[in-house]
């Protein structure tokens, strides 16, 4: 293929639209889909008729009409129950239209009527039914479309994603180029990529974005004024089509900053009236805004602490500006003290958030979410569940995940993360007797709260492919499906994935599948050992660098000696974190016996000789480990070779060149931890391998 | 005193001329210098002529009379032996005169004729006898004028100070604000600033700069060109004014980047002719131009190598152009594999000066010096000599010295360098049966050689007091003094500075001489021990890192583990560096019971128990220094706070701002350095102090 083809292919992702390489189903689809009908308009409805027109013509190699009613032919019939389109109307009974959510969606193919109907309550589950039956048929899992028949609403409410991006254009913790919303201080006027962003987030379900990094720069603060608040609308015009609701990071200190007073105490009532006007000037121009995400009082970031206030109060007067037009407050809870003393061995930062947040459990407005981090440091390959999570009961909670790889190989590792995150979510918290894992308390089920869902930070950027590793798409296709829907696999996401991508050839997808699926385990394998985390270069959090972070302000610490490695933070005689913990989970993790393995050291500090549940030593674990996943990563590289024919020759090359870095990369991690902790623990490898 | 006089007093540093304290002094000044009588003129003249006319004025509070000749009054006389100054010619006799070279002078004071003579060569050496005289005065070190008699020559032809200044105002590894030749890729208008600095040089008996980075970029590649050279030749003839000849760090690759050529190959025709035509061109706008100086072939920067040619080849192409003008090519010798490979036992990146040009000596133009760092690595706080001085017999060879504190607390921390620089210049090379030390290698005449010299790289910036800690001025006076004189000691030139810059008050004096001659033996004693080198942050170079560049591909480690520490560079059983030294000094280095204590991990890896000369355990002495470190430096602060009141309050509160931030840091350096080596080494330390 050509190079163009190439980048449009790497560009175009999941929503490639290849034609259909099963002759039942083509002659199936040709049978069904010659015509769409539809009796409503809009925005959202016009993308999704807009996307079934190109996903058959591109699948199935026919060009639908297109028509208010049907001609008695088979033919596609879209709508919301009330919209007006007989045939879906017909279609759905009483009870399943009842069953269907606000941005849910019916899927049934109506024999007697000729038709496939999709049905919704709103246009926007008009729009994710037509991605899901597109999906049907560009992953080949129907093999006819005799007998469709189903019916999916989300699990969560808030399915969002959070851009990292600077309006000079770059992206913190950005992996591939530039960002797709800014340069040189303005709003991009290519909102052609944009669009093209909105209809893969919405492919996946993505329901709401921030477009700004939490870091609220000089510039971006004013994001919420008249110098930028008509280009900010321009973007949310965009997403909206796509059914997405576009939220803005603000600064704590927007008051002072822009607004001119002299203070931004959260109860001082000129504060607050500020905000209320700043708000209603937001809403002006962007009547669905979704709301405000807020980082504060968070390294070195202004926040209500300056006032003697606290995050309930801040949080709060922000509640109180969106309410009247319904926006929310999503409150960061990654705050700590990151100007630790390394000596300072009573500060623990894994303890920070349920320490700062759970004594103001009930004090939140309504229309506050608290958005936390999945872990209780910051997005380690490997890291407990947060203790918080299920911890306030009267309180919205929603998680954090990210799919940008800061500490996961930036993606130039391959690394599919959504094992990690099913992990999270499935994470039982024993808050209540039943039904209290991770996604039932963020999904508000647990506790019965109005907001919640996921929050995810975007891994893409300007690189023609978005996610600069191809194979990394997969953690972005993958985030928006997990957050639709927090029961399907990892596996059958991977899956989807690569058949939307690469086709069906079943070698390829199996093998693209596998090489995902073991992708988190390897890269696991040669960094950090056993959950102690860290062990990266500062700074940019690349590459190896035991010590690192070992004497620094940052609160991360793994405390290697001589003799032993690992975080003491039991009740008995640690920092105490294991105890912020419920049920057995407390106890669990407290035991030195009975933690797993694999979070060991995020927990004990135990000695380089002490046995593992899996029969290995610490040591001999770090050696074998190290050496096996060194290997693993060339064994990836391979699988990927062998692939070579079997795919488009420049997506192949694409990957082939980080799959290559990654595996001398990954023998550099062998060798630099092998030789530290041989240094360190003076302690042979039973196996007599290589350690410089 | 207001905040202005502070501001100046640290601006005019040692040229202040305070005036005299002794009553005597005054009085014979006022006696004698009532009148300056010079016959001469010309630029170098004039400065000399101002610079004694001011110094007199503000030191003893008269104006003199100036005057071709005497009007039979007491006066001080100037002139060339020849020049016509009659007072001159009779005060010396032949032998005075023949014993006087270029740069030298004499001063006498005549009393029968009724003048103090200072006479010379040149214009450049009344300038010189000029700067001896006033210094005289400034120090007090006479304590009257009646029987002056002394006459001086450098030791060393070139005394030389590198700028790492690029364009854009930016220094390499500069710590003192921005630069004051460059901003905006423009070269200054300012040449106030610029003479002003050339009088400090001049001062102290500096005679060349190069004015850009050794690092040579795009824009200052074209220092050569129409582009740039005006301005540079304006540079020029502030510097020439002050005795000081003007050189530029060259981009080899020139010939191709602004050239256009296809090729930069040394033994290229057309490369060597464009080399020719240019510096023809160079020469045509500054006649006394100095000459290029050349870093080739290391850290990534273009050289010879490229076109499978050595050295050799390159620099002397480049002296081949320059001979007919009388320029001298300065090729630095800092040529070593930074992209080493830390698993790689076998290079040894201390042996790779060595190991490169002495197998070309003989080779080199009588028109190219070898630049060579002091020590084989690069600036360390503490490193053996580099064992290339004195191995080539038939090479003009000069030493590199680093003033910019880059490893040795990047003037936020008191290090006084010259007692290192001494001790270089006197470190014995065996070379030859007698005078062969370092300083007899780099002045020439140990082996007969046309050239050599001192160079050293600068610290100072547009900061008001031009060196960031005002103490720092001592390390740019100190290393003009000992590259005139090299045999004048460190705490003399301490002494001098000390007062010349702060006044005669004795408490005053002797308390900064000591914290001078202190401060080198305390910063060493909380950083790396015993020799060993780096443990500093990588890239900035600030700051304890211990296993900072351990695993990098700078070819610079230290090997600890849990046993032991240090680089076995022994012949027997290590890299064989240490038999790159000649006579008893590979005997006494390759020997670990013969090291001395300073250099032993450079030199072996030994166990941490093993006994020091000092009687001490290694690991003991690694806790003593860094606990009796952070307390010396500690008591460096509250030395400078006892002299508060008995100087300038503003230029108390600067250095006493610095000493509070070592005297933390050092604390700093202590804590990380120890508790490093206790969990690696698990000896607990004798006396039982807080290791964290």
């Amino acid at each position: 293929m050509n190079e163009a083809l190439h980048a449009d292919a790497a560009y175009v992702g999941w929503l490639g639209y290849r034609h259909l390489e099963s002759e039942e189903l083509l002659k199936s689809g040709v049978t069904w889909c010659g015509r769409v009908v539809v009796a409503e308009d809009g925005e959202v409805i016009g993308s999704a008729v807009a996307e079934l027109m190109n996903g058959i013509e591109s699948m199935l190699g026919i060009r639908p009409a297109s028509s208010g009613i049907s001609d008695g032919d088979y033919c596609i019939a879209l709508g919301t129950f009330e919209g007006g389109n007989e045939l879906v109307a017909r279609t759905f009974d009483v009870a399943t239209q009842a069953a269907i959510g606000p941005e849910g969606y019916a899927i049934r193919t109506n024999s007697e009527a000729g038709c496939i109907a999709i049905g919704a309550s709103t246009a926007a589950g008009i729009l994710y039914g037509v991605f899901h039956f597109l999906r049907l048929l560009g992953t080949g899992s129907t093999s006819d479309l005799e007998s469709l028949e189903l019916a999916e609403n989300p699990k969560n409410g808030l399915r969002m994603i959070n851009q990292w991006d600077n309006i000079d254009g770059s992206i913190e913790r950005g992996y591939a180029g530039k960002s797709i919303f800014y340069l040189n201080n303005e709003i991009t006027n290519n909102t052609e990529r944009v669009r093209d962003y909105a209809r893969l987030l919405a492919s996946t379900g993505v329901n709401a974005i921030s477009i700004n990094n939490v870091n609220v720069h000089h510039y971006e603060t004013m994001f919420l004024t008249d110098k930028y608040l008509p280009d900010v609308a321009r973007l949310a015009d965009v997403f909206r089509a796509y059914g997405i609701k576009l939220f803005l990071s603000i600064n704590f200190a927007s008051p002072i900053e822009i607004g001119g007073l002299s203070t931004a105490d959260p109860l001082d009532p000129g504060v607050r009236e500020w905000w209320v006007a700043i708000t209603k000037q937001v809403y002006a121009a962007i009547p669905d805004f979704g709301g405000f995400l807020v980082k504060a009082d968070s390294e070195n970031r202004p926040g209500p602490f300056t006032y003697d206030r606290d995050h309930a109060d801040g949080a709060n007067m922000l509640a109180e500006a969106l309410l009247p037009h319904g926006g929310v407050v999503i409150w960061r809870c990654f705050v700590y003290n990151c100007k630790q003393d390394w000596r300072d061995r009573s500060t623990d930062r894994a303890r920070a958030a349920y320490d700062h947040f759970t004594p103001q459990d009930g004090r939140f407005h309504d229309n506050v979410i608290l958005q936390i981090k999945n872990g209780p440091m910051d997005f380690q390959v490997r890291e407990p569940v947060s203790p918080l999570f299920g911890a306030m009961e009267s309180t919205n909670q929603m998680i954090e995940f990210q799919i940008t790889q800061e500490y996961t190989g930036q993606q130039r590792h391959l690394c599919y993360l959504v094992p990690q995150w099913k992990e999270a979510l499935d994470f039982e918290t024993y808050a209540k007797e039943e039904a209290s894992s991770v996604k039932n308390i963020i999904n508000g089920s647990a506790y019965g709260r109005r907001y919640g869902g996921i929050a995810a930070v975007s891994n893409i950027g300007d690189d023609e492919n978005w996610t600069g590793h191809l194979l990394a798409q997969a953690n972005l296709y993958g985030y928006g499906r997990l957050a639709w829907d927090t029961e399907i696999s990892a596996e059958a996401i991977a899956e989807e994935w690569a058949r939307l991508t690469f086709g069906g050839e079943e070698r390829l997808v199996r093998t693209i599948v596998s090489m995902l699926m073991e992708s988190l385990s390897i890269y696991e394998s040669y960094t950090a050992p056993l959950g102690v985390g860290w062990m990266v270069n500062p700074g940019h959090h690349y590459g190896p660098d035991v010590d690192g972070y070992e004497y620094s302000k940052w609160g991360t610490y793994h405390f290697a000696d001589c003799h032993g490695i690992g975080v003491d933070r039991t009740v008995q005689s640690g920092t105490g974190y294991a105890g912020q913990y419920m049920g057995s989970n407390a106890y669990v993790y407290g035991s030195v016996e009975r933690c797993p393995d694999e979070l060991l050291l995020f927990f004990h500090h135990v000695p380089y000789t002490h046995v593992l549940h899996s029969g290995s030593t610490v040591i001999q674990h770090i050696y074998d480990s190290r050496f096996d996943g060194a290997e693993r990563a060339e064994q990836l590289r391979e699988d990927w070779n062998g692939l070579e024919g079997t795919l488009d020759d420049g997506l192949h090359r694409q990957v082939a060149e980080r799959l290559k870095e990654q595996a001398e990369h990954a023998r550099e991690w062998r060798d630099r931890m092998n030789t530290y902790f041989y240094r360190k623990s003076g302690i042979a490898d039973k196996l007599g391998r290589k350690i410089y």
